[in-house]
């Protein structure tokens, strides 16, 4: 399993006029746990696009359960449970203070410099092999 | 069933450096088609708010198939295809020429002027009640 | 000079807790804005791009007079008023009713294939030509 | 004169097709460094609005001056150089490395809970005082 922590603030650009965070930012912050996934595991993100790898979203589900609002601080915490082969699958949980925020997953597959679905380039199979 | 479908245009601001859409805007899409569903059953969702209710996302889920880039034309058609209770299901499909690029839905529950979860709105289940 | 207005609506997401369009979002309207002209011009902006060119932005400047809220229209108009040779510069005003809600402006560069600031690709130059 | 420094990292959601962060988010990546000031000074962004102050932005404007990618650091410097009357200026450096990436300013006025332009709150005032 691999697990990271990343702590978000809600920016007022984030919110809508229910006063709340936008739906649609919880992606964005579920992007910037992933990416720091792969930080903490030594294969960032940008190394593997210099390579030519790209890792689009396949699916992507989210549960709101607690609204936030401008200026909350969050933690985003994602965890791959599976071993990564074709398909990566990462869930995630936002938790604010004591409260369950939301929950949710994306999956992806590597796509290769020819543009085509591959199986994950060797730098990532290397990084993820120890936690499985 | 309530069926609504929409056009729309991918804006440069929507993609992201793989040369695509980036997979967050698909709910702003989502969120476009829904407003005119609501509109095209006299029902728009800003004289909801006017009254006080809101209907926040309580769940989303998005499948992406293929992608879309910058200029890109797809449809999105919102439907409705149980009758809305206390909670309420969208469907989602967007196509662009003839592919299917996406699929999805959202759900949601009306909250009252006091911020409490509450059953539709008289004007919504009227405007509803016909269609099924 | 060359002139083009553009419809735009805006959406949820476009809005922020202060109930009102948040003023990142105008930058967005101002490049549909001059999507279009340059469509208008028989010059779409994809087709440079697949060219190899890029148009990227120099300056930005934005004057809000009055807010836009969820689900209002308005108008966005687009003007070249000076030739464009190595700078090319766009005039935005964004009109709703009778208001006047916004002014503003964009300067940009081409960049050619290799990624240097470079003059007008040949064929925006022949569509312009016609209007100065 | 009142300065604080933040740093933002560029996101994936920040990035276009043309390989770079898109100019909209500079806005955003200035409001966060202007919460970050009004913390600074012991006067949160968040505490005015509880107690019914807006503060919308009037003017904005930006200089590109290099790009930033995915990923990349920057530090994004707020200045308030004039004391605050019925008008707020702010100053905005970006830098990456040793580049100076962007340079801007916004312009703004306070909101009274009655929706009219006001002087700006006493806690702003006396929280600002002393800089000046």
């Amino acid at each position: 399993m691999i697990s990271s922590t990343t702590e978000i603030r809600v920016r007022y650009a984030e919110t809508d006029m229910m006063g709340i965070a936008y739906h649609r930012n919880y992606l964005t912050w579920f992007e910037v746990a992933r990416v720091k996934m792969l930080d903490e595991i030594n294969c960032p993100y940008r190394a593997l696009e210099l390579q030519g790898f790209r890792l689009p979203v396949l699916e992507v589900s989210v549960r709101y359960l607690q609204p936030l609002t401008f200026d909350d601080r969050a933690t985003v915490k994602a965890t791959i449970s599976k071993k990564p082969m074709l398909r990566i699958e990462v869930d995630y949980e936002i938790r604010s203070e004591d409260k369950l925020i939301a929950t949710g997953f994306t999956r992806h597959a590597f796509i290769n410099p020819e543009g085509r679905p591959t199986r994950p380039p060797s730098d990532f199979l290397a990084a993820v092999e120890p936690f499985f």
